[in-house]
């Protein structure tokens, strides 16, 4: 605990102080199971960002299994190339666990067991009324003279070793445990080896546009940008629910950055309008949750067809809990009625998929609950249950604001049933923050 | 359309006939945006599992950006590791397109213009009213020798060369471009020159164990399969919720294969008994969800901390609305008095985070909902609301089961806001589980 406080330590401080800043990193993320159909290296989208953050580009990366041989071969092409190189992965404690070892071989630098690690490890499991198994205590091989990064969420620690001017990080494979270490390493060592220029971002996000409307609208404008000096890059990505305009910018000056990043923020947001939700990184839920907080507003939710995807990404803010009052699943009809007061001649009239329906269930579970806010969602998710004139993907949505007026809309959602759901609880929420915003 | 009807056609057929079959592959994914923190290379999920499918192994993938020195670089280190090299993606019309470059100058091949490949182009323009623009005519260009394979859904036409008994396979970046084309190359000449073994799996989830005990318990068993003839190789996952054992066989008997594969499943399962929940690839919700639905029984549920996501979990079955009944998220104390009839004064007593309140919803939500089986989750999901006595990611869970007997359990699980949320999810469906199963 008490070395995790300090970040990491430098065991061994021999060696001469090498000053070429780092501009160039590869990354190698280690475990066959990055080889199969399952599983992403998604930590190198993470390293990327960070990394990118101090100036120091990603150039390659590679992916290779549980095999000494391979992992070594790649350490050293990719030592040769480039500044820095961050092995992500096969730090556990099993026999396929190969990192330290390939490292050791390339490096020619013995492994030596680490008492005090050994004994974070064994603490560890104590805390949870466990024994270390013994295989546990490969964990605490470090190369030697590598400054050791403390494991916050697990067991194998970090380690960062330099060979002519060259950095080598060997991080664990799980996001929890690999991010604290990075972000510490990033703030302190990596960060003040790197240079002067940093990576400058902004984003916005935007729903009720398709991709290529989004283009069409900003594409005249960020086009010119790209040949600015500095040039300024505008990237455009299609998300579950949104669009995102990734801006970015390389300087040395991060007042001129952040002017040149506004003002482009604020030029595409002009043309976007109200379809631009966020423009500081927040996502949906954090937008409404924020909304209905500096308002002391509290908000209820009637779900049919999302069945609690709504309520559950709202509650996933923390602090959510001053102004989600809940609400009901109301998967069949008999519950629409009895919990939501849903009257059983309306679902007779209209369907239970219909706009009448999505208002006396949000009317209903707000009278329910006293909140001040309410929506109700009902709509066929899939892949069963459309008809020619109800296909799936239709979603009714109704939201009764503070005042008690009333919106509704029915809505025509692509994709599978996963999609449907969230693109539902995506346009639920956006209908919520145009009301509280008056849009 | 002609040619794409035969799959592909091979222009050149010199060169004697090489028959040693294809065992190892590697992918090289070119594209500077795959470097960035928001790509995935998400292409070489489904090359792993086509090529598996014939009894290619991808040993190691790799990422690199648009230059041409690093492409030829990594395709010449790669052809010197695997029988098969897939590069996907740099083969647009524009600049920065440097695939074909790349490998030609790796096998010393000119680039020929195919007059036939420019011709398809053109007419895919003409098709939308449009000229081809003259950048498009890099497209046509084709190592020489080498096998084109059409596109049916793109601009760029894929291709294939032999060197020394090694293919070289280039396909385009999109995903809809790049699929038809591995499909028609594994059904056609890459299955046929891969030899007649085919991979085989089977797998186990398991809960309620840490991935080191899971590994204590199996590893004595599976460590004597790895040396058997075939070897049957076991890889273990931790994933949110659950433990992975992945079991992988060549064989060219699929019989065989499967009397191997199935021995060794049920051998696995026997030392880890009921924690084991699935054998068959079954999520836990499909899993509980195919409990309920043959015992013809009925679901509801009362949400505290996890704010609607066990019911949203279970509705992401499709055909769910057959068994879940629906429930309620009961943020505030409130409601969980209004809604599932819990006394004020047995929250009062024993405080909302307890086994005594967490019974009182499920029974409550029961009642009301008259549903089979209820459960009842209150916990603190964090980051606040955590004390001393009951810290973030302490979790009451209760199940009522069919007969009206009641189980109870307190957990505490590790991680942040969406971990504990997730975590408790697992947990209450595998109390179900065990309730329905009589474990």
């Amino acid at each position: 605990m008490e070395r995790a406080a300090r970040g990491f330590v430098t065991r061994h401080a021999d060696g001469p102080t090498v000053t070429t800043p780092l501009r160039i990193a590869e990354v190698i993320a280690v475990g066959s199971e990055l080889l199969g159909s399952h599983r992403v290296d998604t930590n190198s989208l993470f390293i990327a960002e960070r990394l990118s953050g101090i100036g120091i580009d990603l150039r390659a990366k590679a992916v290779v299994g549980d095999e000494q041989g391979r992992i070594a071969d790649l350490c050293r092409q990719a030592m040769s190339r480039a500044d820095l190189v961050v092995l992500t992965g096969g730090l556990g404690p099993t026999d396929d666990d190969l990192t330290r070892e390939a490292v050791a071989q390339v490096l020619q630098l013995p492994l030596v067991e680490d008492a005090a690690i050994s004994a974070a490890i064994e603490r560890r499991f104590a805390r949870r009324g466990l024994q270390m198994p013994a295989i546990n205590r490969r964990q605490a091989n470090v190369l030697e003279g590598a400054t050791v990064l403390d494991n916050l969420h697990g067991t194998a620690p970090g380690q960062v070793v330099e060979r002519g001017g060259k950095v080598i990080v060997l991080l664990p494979g799980p996001p929890r445990e690999l991010q604290p270490m990075l972000h510490a390493l990033c703030d302190g060592m990596l960060g003040a080896r790197a240079g002067k220029e940093r990576t400058f971002r902004a984003t916005l996000f935007i729903t009720g546009r398709s991709e290529s409307h989004v283009e069409e609208a900003v594409q005249p404008i960020y086009s010119a940008w790209r040949v600015s000096d500095p040039p300024l890059e505008t990237t455009i990505l299609a998300t579950p629910g949104q669009i995102e305009l990734h801006l970015s910018l390389k300087s040395a000056d991060p007042s001129a950055a952040g002017t040149m990043l506004n003002d482009a923020r604020d030029r595409l947001a002009s043309v976007l309008g109200a379809d631009v939700f966020s423009t500081d990184g927040r996502f949906m839920e954090q937008i409404v949750g924020d909304l209905l907080r500096t308002r002391h507003l509290t908000l209820a939710a009637a779900e049919s067809c999302t069945g609690g995807l709504l309520l559950s990404r709202l509650t996933d803010v923390p602090g959510s809990s001053s102004y989600v009052r809940g609400g009901a699943v109301l998967y069949s009809n008999e519950m629409k009625t009895s919990v939501a007061g849903v009257p059983g001649a309306l679902i007779a009239a209209h369907g239970a998929v219909s706009e009448p329906v999505a208002i006396a269930m949000a009317e209903g579970i707000r009278e329910r609950t006293g909140a001040d806010v309410a929506v109700g969602i009902t709509g066929i998710a899939g892949p069963g249950g459309g008809t020619p004139q109800k296909p799936v993907g239709t979603v009714a949505v109704a939201v009764v604001a503070p005042g008690g007026s009333v919106r509704v809309r029915t809505f025509s959602f692509p994709g599978g049933r996963a999609q449907v759901k969230f693109h539902a609880t995506q346009g639920a929420m956006d209908m919520v923050r145009r009301a509280l915003q008056g849009l």
